[in-house]
C-alpha cells in the first residue's frame, strides 16, 4: 500500500520502520527534518512537505499533541487540503475527543475517509510491533486497514464507528495508570509511616493481586522516588487528565479520581516539579502525612 | 508440631487441612461445632473448647472480624489465658490495627508469642496451599513458624518486627483493589456513555496494561453489572476502608482516595445495597453521570 | 460624561438608568433591539449600532458571558475598533479571566484604557444603585471612574492595577456561594434523615452563625426544595465554576472544593436538571443518603 | 429551681453564674477544684462531689468531651447513681450521637429524664446570657426546663423529641464553620496568587454576600495568618469533625466536603500545627499552591 506517515518522534519511528518491513511504500514527514533521516535508509522514502506525504490511500499522523495536530491537518496545504478523495487518514496520536470529532467532520466534508487508531506501548513496543491498537472509524475503512495495523501491533480493538470514541479509550487509559499512581502513592504513605520497607512492599504487590505492567513499571519509580529524567513528564499527565475531564464534561460525567488527579498535578507543578515523571503526584501523599520518602 | 487452629470458615478450613497434611498435630477449634465436624476425619484433633486449642506451641486464629478476635483471645478461658509460657499466638485474620496493637502487649505482659499473619488470596488458594503470607513478629518467633506459613502458602513475606504492620500491609491491600473498582468503575461510565461496549473495554484493559487478577475480576464484575450473589459483601469492603482510615488517622496520614470509598460505600448501604457484591460502588459513578449500566 | 452603554438585560439596565438619574449623558445598545426601548424614555439614546455608543469617553459593557463580549468587542466595528484613543471601556460583566487578559492586551495595544469593574448583587440591587463594585485597573482611570460607580453601586472596592484580578475576586465569589450550598446541602441530608425539619434548621443556622444573604436566600431555598424557576440556573453555575478552575488551573492553584462542585453540578446536568436553580445540586448530597427530601 | 451544675470551664462559669442571677439555687462542681472557687462568691454552693451535685430537680453537665461526660454520668456515684427518679439531666456539652443515645438509654432505664441542649456561642457570650441553646427530648421536660434556658441565653430550639437530634445539630453546625475555612483557605489562596490582598478581599466578602460572624472571625484569622494562640484548636477540629463522620456513617450519610476536611486536619497534624487554631487548615490550600501566604 502506498503510506504516508507524518510524525518521528520515539513512537513514531518505529511505526514507519514495521510497515516499510511489511513491504508498503512508505513516505515520510517530520516538522523537524532531521529526526526524518534516519528511515529513508531503512526503504523509506522522505517528503518535504506534508502535501507530499499524503499522496497515497493512507496517510498516518503521530505527533505530540493537539496544537501539532491541528497544524499538520488545518493547516495550508495540510493534510485536509491534499488527501485525495476516499483516501484515509489515521490519526494515532493521543489527542482530544472534540479535535476526534472536528477531524471526523473535517474529512467527511472533504469526501476524505477518517480513522482514530491511538495506540497503547511505549516506544520500545512500538520498534518490536508489539502496540495495542484501538481504532474507530467506518467498517470499510478498518477492514482496508487491518494489515497496517498488524504491521505495528500485536493486536488491534476495535471499539466503535465514531472515530473518537477510540481517542477517548485512549485517554481512559491513561486516567487509570494516574489514579493507581495516585491510589500506590497513598498506599505507600501510609505503610511507609508505619516502617515498611516500599520496595519490599511494592514486590508484594506485584506479586500477588497487582502483577500487571502499570504495578510494576509506576510501582517501583514511586518506592524508590525516581522521578528524573521522566518517561512521561507531570506536564503532559496534566495534559491527558485534563483532556479527559474535558470529554467528561461534554458528555456530562463526573469523575472524582480524575478530579483528584487534577488537583494533584496542579499541586506539583505549583511545588516546580513539571518536569518529573508524572508519577511524582505520588509523593504528595507522603508530603501530606508529613513524610515525603522521595525527596 | 503441635498447633491449634481457631476458625474454620471458607479459609481456616484450607488453611488447617494443609497443616495436617503438612505432618503437624492440629487441634481445630470453631465456635458453631458443625463447622469442625469435617477436619477430624482429615487427620486434626477437634477441641470442644478454646482452652484445649491452646495446649501446643502454636496456636493459630483465623477469624471474621475484631469482635470475633477479641472475644476468642480475650474472653474467659480464652487464648490469652491458655496458651503457655513462649507460646506464639499467629493471627491470620484481617483485623484492625489498634487490634493488632493490644494483641501485641497482652501477650508480652503475659510471656507469650505473637505474631500477625494475614494472608491474601481467595479460598481455593487456601486449599491449595497457594496463599501469600504477610507476616510480622519477632525474627526468632517468625523463624520458627516459617514450616507453617510454607505448609499454607506459596510465599512468604516478612514485612517488620512490629505485629501490626503485617495488618496493615493486608489492609493497605484491600484499599487498593477498591480503588480499582472505583476507578473502573469511572471508566466504564465515561466510554459506556460514549457508546464503548463495557465487555469489549475491559477485556482491552485486561489485555493490555492492566492484565492483573484485580482488573480481571472486578473489571469482569463490573462489565458484567453482576454483584449478587456477593463475593465480598459491599458491608465487609465499608469495614475494611473503615480500618485503614482508621489506622490511618492514628498515623496522621491522609488518604483522599480512601476517603472517597468510604463515601462511595455509605452511598451504596443508604441505597440498600449493603449485601451486594463491594465492587458494586463502581455503578455510582454510572448514576451518577444518569446512565447506570448496571440496573 | 458621555457614556455608551452595552447590555441591557436584568442587570444593565438598573444600572444604565442610574447612571442617567446621576446626570451622565447615556448611550444605550442592547444586540436585541425591543431591550433597548425602554431607556430612551428616561434620558438616554438609543444607538443602533456597537459603534455608535462607543464615541463617548467611557464604554461600560454589561453582558452574558465570555461570547458576548468577545463578540461585541472584538466583532467588527466592534468596541475596540470603535473606542477613541485614550477612552475607557469597563467590563462589568462576568467573564473569565483568561478574556479579560485579553481585553487588556488589545485595548492597550489600541491606545485605549480598560478597566475591570464586576459587581456583586442582584437585578434589585442594580435597580436601586445598592451594587458592589470590585475594580481593578490604572489608577487614573479608576479615578476618573468614580463618579460612574458611585452612581451605580453603594460601595467600590479596588482590588488590583490588573484588571483581571476583579474578574477572579468576582469568580471567587461565585464560587464561594456555590460552597455554602454544597455544605448547606451535605448538613441538610444529614440532619434531615435524623429528623429535624429542614426549615426549622435554616432557620437556626441563619439566627446565629451563618446570619449572611448567602445562607438566608440558598438555605431557604433547599429547605423548601424550591429550585424553579431558577434564580441562576444549574448551567450557569457550572460555567462560573469552570472559569474559577480555569483561571486557578492557569495559576497552579488546586481546589478541591471547586473540584468537587464542578462534580456535583455535571451529576445535576446528566440528571436532566441543568434548568434548575444553581442550589438544586444540594439535593444530590440528599440522594446519596438514600433520602431526597427534595424530590 | 434547685441545680446541680458539673463543668466550670470558660462555657460553664459564664452559664452557671447566668442561673444563680436568675435566681436558682445552683450547687456547682468541677473535677479539678480550683476552678469552683469563683462560683460560691457569687451565690452558688460548691458540691465536694458529682453525687452532691445531683440533689436537685435538674443537673446540667457542660463538659469537654465523651471521656468527661462518660466519666461524670457512668463512674461511681456518678450522675446516674445519684440523681433523683424524675429529675432531669440536661447534658450542655459538644458530644458524640451514640454518647447522647447511651444516654438516654440509661437515664430512661433508672427512670430518670434526660434532656440534650448543647449550646452556639463563646464564652464570652457565655457570660453575658447570649447563648443560643438547641434542645431536644421529651416536651414535658423542655417545658419545665425553658426558665433555665432563658436565664443563659438569647434564643432556644428545640429540634426533636430525640435528645441526640440535638447533638447532631450542634456538630453539623462545627462542621459548617470547618466548611467555611476550607472554601474561604482555596479562595484565599486563589486571588492571593494573583497578587489581591488577603484582609482587603476578606473585608470585600463580609461587605457583601458574607457578612456572617463565621467570615468575619474565621476570614480575619486566615487572612492575617493568625493562628495562635489557638481559639479552638485543631486538634478539637478533627474531634468534631471525626464525630460528624461518625453519626453520619451510622445514618449511612455521605459527606464529601467533611471528608475532605478530615484529610485536611490529619495534614495540618501530620505537620505538627495540631496546637493552632483550627482555621489553619486555611493554609493548606495555598502550600498546595505553592505559596502558604500564612508562614
Amino acid at each position: 500500500m502506498d503510506i504516508g506517515f507524518i510524525g518521528l518522534g520515539n513512537m513514531g519511528r518505529g511505526m514507519a520502520a514495521n510497515l516499510v518491513e511489511a513491504g508498503h511504500r512508505v513516505t515520510v514527514y517530520n516538522r523537524s527534518p532531521d529526526k526524518a533521516d534516519a528511515l529513508p535508509e531503512q526503504g523509506a522514502t522522505r517528503a518535504d512537505t506534508v502535501s507530499d506525504a499524503c499522496r497515497g490511500e493512507v496517510v498516518i499522523t503521530m505527533l505530540a499533541d493537539d496544537a501539532a495536530v491541528d497544524d499538520v491537518v488545518f493547516g495550508e496545504r495540510g493534510v485536509l487540503a491534499s488527501l485525495a478523495s476516499g483516501a484515509v487518514h489515521v490519526s494515532s496520536s493521543t489527542i482530544s475527543v472534540a479535535l476526534s470529532q472536528r477531524l471526523a467532520v473535517a474529512h467527511a466534508d472533504a469526501g476524505q475517509q477518517y480513522v482514530a487508531a491511538p495506540v497503547f506501548g511505549r516506544p520500545e513496543a512500538a520498534s518490536a510491533a508489539k502496540l495495542f491498537v484501538v481504532a474507530a472509524g467506518a467498517p470499510d475503512a478498518l477492514a482496508r486497514l487491518t494489515p497496517l495495523f498488524d504491521a505495528i501491533g500485536q493486536r488491534t480493538f476495535v471499539v466503535s464507528e465514531k472515530p473518537d470514541a477510540a481517542n477517548l479509550v485512549k485517554l481512559s487509559g491513561n486516567f487509570l495508570i494516574a489514579s493507581v499512581i495516585e491510589s500506590l502513592g497513598e498506599a505507600v504513605a501510609l505503610v511507609g509511616k508505619a516502617g515498611v520497607d516500599p520496595l519490599h512492599y511494592v514486590d508484594i504487590l506485584t506479586s500477588t493481586l497487582f502483577s500487571a505492567p502499570a504495578y510494576q513499571t509506576y510501582g517501583g519509580l514511586i518506592a524508590r522516588g525516581e522521578f528524573e529524567p521522566a518517561g512521561f513528564a507531570a506536564t503532559l499527565g496534566l495534559k491527558d487528565v485534563r483532556l479527559v475531564l474535558a470529554a467528561a464534561e461534554d458528555m456530562q460525567v463526573p469523575l472524582p479520581v480524575a478530579s483528584l488527579l487534577r488537583d494533584r498535578f496542579l499541586a506539583l507543578l505549583a511545588d516546580g516539579r513539571g518536569h518529573q515523571d508524572w508519577s511524582a503526584i505520588a509523593t504528595l501523599a507522603g508530603r501530606d502525612a508529613g513524610s515525603d520518602h522521595s525527596a
